[in-house]
């Protein structure tokens, strides 16, 4: 069979997946931002009548799952795969999802890259038949992060200016090998890159150049500039990492300065709502697409994206033991139609 | 174009990638047990000169790739995709391995089933034309694996009778979409079953389930009969775990009685080991598969079997938050020579 990569490390797909259905869930910070109207549910209690927030990050996801299934009339049994994760140890909150869900499961950690990890995988195998519908799935909440990676919210630790405020909240695709799009055409999936930055505090700068080697490679592999995008977004680089990215990527000779975005900082009003650098988490890439970018596409007001969701391979134990923080990008090229 | 699934949760691969190499690496434990003579490195430190358990059982992932890809003069860059998991919270070992080995990476969470949930993905991609080569891996160490999830070694604990021990190692497979096999050719991918046990030292109890649902969920799919496979192997159910699948299989009418086996009582002798339980860990069914299984394959001395990898999906935070155990199990068929 013929191989369908296209440069190093790119899929072209032939029978490019439709995004027939999405849905998210927010917080109330979230919810008081600029892409408000766009979100599906805004919780006015970010622990959703559970008695923690990781159970509440939980049933964001199932629910998020059940009312994208609704909007287009399927059930949960027309799904042949789930695939999402989460920035929970062990996927606490996909786990437990996915055990109410009841679909087949393949749980996937690529920290904040989640979102385009999983419409990765479940793209390719769409397009290669191995299922006619999938549903993918990413998810952060600020307070189950928070403790799980830096302090407990009791403490009530300053957050340095470089830091960034993990979205809470959960987007959902359901993808279908037929529908009238938006259509995933492209899977560029990413390499481990580590620029040596050490502080945790500062995920934006640790992240920058991953998405920078995703992106450089992506137009590489397929011949596209950035000015064939109308949007080209990174998942949370937040300010200050957009900035790098965006220096980075000039000086390589592309000219980015009319596309480039970062789903973290369109996601909160920094004037107004204070994060510091913006946000970050799954669900910052996860909600801006499900929400605002995908209500764009379908109104074919924007008609060809790229989404590059970038994750921070840290974990606590490897910053204890004065490891730097690992990144990784994967990015998806989403048109509103098909060309020839 | 059509889908490949057959029954609810099968993918038969009309493509069937060819394992071409595989390669692993044991603690000293792992080295002392009855399979032995089957692994490429058994370590006589467990700390493989590094200056924690987590880089080292990091270093396990490299190097295994690396070995095995020497076997068969394969270098990194033939890789399209490394895809693999660990048990630490955000795959530190995987993660940090896949910065060293540079090539693009999709990280995946399956608690211990990751050695088949990678193999499943992989086979796909490669059927489907989307790779070429993929390397698969999975890891455990015993070491790591009791402080994240248990307590400090240092505070000596005792263990109770059902708990099981986590092989120290890491496995890995090369498929390709050319060789002279053993092949892949069927995937069946678990959905999460959780029979409300909450012991986290009784892993095997809370994963027979899943086990159960994911073979009887295959032998469904496919028509095959327990007694078509030469052996059909569950990943780390443990003595107990094995006693209660079994019984549960039989009840529904399998005759399991002379090809159901458990690569967690395989792997060490517990009669002068005394593991209590038998062996656990991501490393359990990928280092017996990738060790013994492969060799039996390659050599014909078996032709047909059903590796189960199964997976307890609790977080130490779920446990605390008064949560049962939910479980999965992902099954891939692999047969020594295709049938037509």
């Amino acid at each position: 069979m013929a191989i369908k990569k296209i440069g190093s490390q790119t899929i072209k797909l032939f029978n490019p997946p439709s995004i027939i259905s999405t849905s998210t869930i927010v917080g109330p910070k979230e919810g008081d931002g600029p892409l408000s109207k766009y979100f599906d549910t805004i919780l006015q209690d970010d622990l959703y009548g559970e008695d923690s927030w990781e159970k509440a990050e939980s049933k964001f996801i199932e629910e998020a799952v059940k009312s994208a299934l609704s909007k287009v009339r399927l059930n949960l049994s027309d799904m042949d795969y789930l695939i999402g994760g989460d920035l929970l140890n062990q996927l606490m909150s996909t786990s437990f999802a996915a055990r109410s869900l009841q679909i087949p499961f393949f749980g996937i950690y690529g920290a904040c890259s989640n979102s385009t990890e999983a419409m990765s995988l479940a793209a390719m195998l769409i397009d290669g038949g191995y299922a006619d519908k999938i549903a993918t799935t990413a998810s952060s909440h600020f307070s189950s992060a928070e403790r799980q990676y830096r302090f407990p919210l009791e403490s009530g630790n300053q957050r340095p200016l470089t830091s960034q405020w993990t979205v809470t909240g959960a987007g959902t695709t359901i993808l279908s090998s037929n529908g009238e799009g938006p259509y995933i055409t492209h899977v560029t999936t990413g390499k481990v890159v580590d620029f040596g930055i050490k502080d945790a505090a500062n995920m934006g700068a640790a992240m920058a150049p991953s998405a920078v080697d995703t992106i450089k490679t992506h137009l590489n592999d397929t011949g596209f500039k950035p000015e064939d995008y109308d949007i080209i977004i990174t998942g949370d680089l937040g300010i200050l990492g957009h900035e790098i990215a965006m220096e980075m990527l000039e000086k390589e000779g592309y000219n980015m300065s009319n596309v480039f975005k970062d789903c973290g900082i369109e996601i909160f009003d920094n004037e107004r709502q204070d994060t510091h650098c913006g946000g970050s988490g799954c669900a910052s890439s996860a909600v801006v697409f499900s929400g605002y970018l995908y209500e764009q596409l379908k109104a074919k007001k924007i008609n060809k994206i790229l989404l590059v969701a970038t994750g921070a391979l840290l974990s606590p134990t490897s910053s204890l033991q004065g490891e730097s923080i690992p990144s990784i990008a994967h990015a998806v090229t989403i048109e509103s139609k098909l060309r020839n």
